[in-house]
């Protein structure tokens, strides 16, 4: 498209730096900057080697001393004639460079214009290509191991493969179409159904992994919830503070709503401490506790702290509640102030006859074995049903004093966020557009498959299969179109 | 002092962008980024080449694909082992490097010590070195050709120059120290006293240029004053706008005093926009006044807008106080409003008997002739001195409607910036630490003179000349202290 203009850009981060980098890609490459060199002519130096030189304007004045990296097409990342100046970190000395440049016959280039004419010109396919801006926004391990697998081309080797699936399942049908008149059936149809159910089962798991893909790219929100007091807010500290990878401060828009984010283990998580849940006549305490109860719906995971002093039932009937209302939200279930309780504790573990310790439930301050009292309040629960009783099986005994849980609390977060997915075992889907054609791709082919289930005529299945190969081609990019590469490179960085 | 360590830095902006660069100088600096590279072993790789390879991490895991340049000592920078590492620009891929390389044994780099690594290897003299951080600081072309030309070593020859002039002086003193006994006075003490002084206007001639250097660097500040509604905020803008380099917009400590910076001709004024002067019972307002005396008091030029149809007579005594108050500040009168006048001037220039619509001065209203009016003004004061008659004589009819005289105020603008320096004829001092080494040398030398003129014996004034030596050696670094480099480089920034 822009194969014959030249394009530069500033590539390092907007600013001032000990040194910034100017990238220049183009068939004029070498000649623009070349004019502008004095040192070993451009022209003459070898791709991959670097160069001091000057770099001095149209009107003669010398604007840095710098140094010139060459990369001759079709060795080079965009695959064209590509210059790299590395000069001094000065914004003006950025801004005069990239005027000159201009002035000399470069273009500005636009988002992601390198990576474009890298796709462009064979280099990477638009996978690989939106891995890129990926990587560079990637501010978690795990988002950026996602990128890096995807930049590598593992993204775009298992959507080949799919593919090449399909094209086998659209011969076969292509085939039969071909000798249609003749009445001939070649595909046999009970294969076809399970070649198809197989793709498409596929194509539903990757799409279904973009659930838990777009949150490890952005941040896997979590929502801790309880009743006040219970110890919400030391938890949310002890979060944030232990791996000290505090990333943003976002002030809540409610001095009952805080959230902040922490990379644990790799994984950003975007944590809300909520104003503790209980009825209240106090206007003001009343809307923070709608707020919370908001937050809590678009969580992906709730922290129920539970707090073994407090009224049993009431918590239990809250943790209820949460979970009808979506039972594909992750529910942790954290009994606090294990320390206090420790004692009797520890003796009823010394002892089995300690049984005379555990309290009655559904008590304000009832003391002693906390887990036993939760379970004996859910116990007492009407609509009880397995995955309720499993999340209260599974509570954490925790201390935000003795550090008591937190190892198993950070276990369970990590285990919930991948939910269910090894990315080192498959892929999963970070992109808002590879979800959209998967989510398409796997309507066609269950048109598709509802034909063969309706005995209907090799042309029309085939022509599901071909919407499904064209949505399924535009991950990678065998099937593109202008307007698709312009929605996904203006989203890129300038210089990239 | 820090020759065997390895230091490693991000070098370029921080932040997000396309890609980042981390540089690692030392003797391990191979063998560092080597335990961590895969692809073309980098110890085979020739000086000045950039290779493509992996980054993987001391626990084995791909951090990024990226780009090594190798510099061999003593072909770099810092004269040491370089490797430059260019890689995505994410802050996770530059945190979790540099993390893994100080794993492998690099330090982080404190702020300017490549810089400082440079001038210890006898790469940079320590003028260049400050001229390097200036060279990154500068956001205007004046302030960045001072600095280009400070780290070319314009600065170090004239330094080494007028040392090397001293030393000479120093040397026939000492001669005749050595021969003090036997009463011989070698040098002819009108000679040296001629050298010493020639030397002496040489180091104030310098020195005085600290003072428009320091400015040129950060922005030479300009008030606009004058009566209020004489057209200040209009001028202003036309400042702002016309140049459209807007850097900075700092916003008023309060509603009167507002400030901006523009580039004009590729000098760096900061603009401020005072409060008009008037006499006032509103309290709020005498503080806006107040302030407006404070801001013309620190300004290196002040901008008086002469407002034709208010009372002259007032603004006169205005300007009078203004110039009274510090004779060398410099002051431009503008005679604003020339578009509304211009009819009358029209008609005057074409006509000479148009003597008749000069008007009366010293009144509220009075229309006509501007300059006339400020003339007359001017001439009934009665302490009017020289200056004071040269700078209304000078006075520039000017209009923000029709844009008549803002080429004149830019060319005295620009004028009055340099303060009777050209910089592209002789050296500009734009650092304090210069400045006062300068001064100090100024100091010994004069004593040297004193000790001549009073004929005191050879060792006495070679003291004296020792010390004049011993200020003018720390500029470009030929006498140094350990002190002294960590007080200039601890002002860089981290990764130069």
């Amino acid at each position: 498209m822009n194969g014959q203009s030249t394009i530069a850009a500033v590539s390092t981060p907007a600013g001032t730096g000990g040194i910034a980098v100017i990238r220049i890609s183009g068939p004029d490459a070498i000649e623009i900057v070349g004019g502008a060199w004095r040192g070993k002519p451009l022209k003459e130096i070898a791709g991959h080697t670097a160069t001091l030189g000057k770099y001095v304007s149209t009107s003669g004045e010398l604007i840095d001393e710098c140094l010139a990296t060459l990369f001759r097409a079709p060795r080079s990342f965009t695959g064209e004639d590509v210059v790299e100046i590395s000069v001094h970190g000065s914004v003006w000395i950025q801004r005069e460079i990239m005027a000159d440049l201009i002035r000399r016959g470069a273009r500005a280039a636009g988002p992601g214009e390198f990576t474009q004419r890298a796709f462009l010109n064979g280099r990477l396919d638009l996978a690989q290509a939106e891995g890129v801006a990926d990587l560079i926004a990637a501010s978690s391990k795990a988002a950026h191991d996602l990128a890096v697998s995807q930049t590598r081309g593992r993204f775009s080797r298992e959507f080949e493969a799919l593919r090449e699936r399909l094209i086998e399942f659209a011969s076969l049908l292509e085939l039969e179409l071909d000798f249609s008149e003749e009445d001939v059936e070649f595909a046999d149809r009970a294969n076809l159904r399970s070649l198809a159910g197989a793709i498409l089962a596929k194509v539903e798991r990757l799409a279904d992994s973009y659930a838990s893909g777009a949150v490890l790219k952005d941040g896997i929100p979590v929502v801790i919830a309880g009743i006040p007091n219970a110890g919400k807010s030391s938890l949310l500290n002890m979060l944030l503070g232990e791996d000290k990878a505090i990333v943003t401060d976002i002030p809540g828009t409610t001095r009952d709503v805080i959230e902040d984010t922490a990379e644990i283990d790799g994984i950003l998580f975007r944590f809300t401490d909520t104003a503790g849940l209980r009825e209240s006549d106090d206007m003001v305490e009343s809307i923070g506790i709608e707020r919370a109860k908001e937050k809590i719906r678009t969580a992906r995971i709730v922290i129920w702290v539970f707090d073994p002093f407090a009224d049993a039932a009431r918590q239990i009937s809250e943790i209820r509640e949460i979970m009808r209302e979506d039972p594909d939200r992750k529910l942790i279930v954290l009994v606090n102030k294990s320390d206090l309780a420790g004692e009797k504790n520890h003796r009823m573990t010394e002892s089995p006859d300690t049984d005379e310790f555990i309290p009655e439930t559904g008590h304000l301050h009832n003391e002693g074995n906390d887990t036993a009292s939760l379970t004996e309040g859910a116990q007492r629960g009407d609509d009880a049903d397995a995955s309720f009783e499993s999340v209260i099986k599974d509570a954490i005994p925790f201390s935000a004093k003795t550090g008591e849980g937190f190892g198993m609390l950070k276990q369970r977060l990590k285990e919930m966020s991948y939910n269910g997915y090894d990315p080192g075992q498959e892929l999963i889907v970070t992109n808002a557009r590879h979800y959209e054609a998967l989510t398409r791709g796997a309507e066609s082919l269950r048109q598709a498959i509802a034909g063969i289930d309706s005995n209907l005529s090799a042309d029309f299945i085939a022509q599901d299969v071909r919407e499904a190969l064209h949505f399924l081609g535009t991950i990678t990019g065998s099937v593109t179109t202008p307007d698709l590469l312009t929605s996904i490179f203006t989203h890129f960085c300038i210089g990239k």
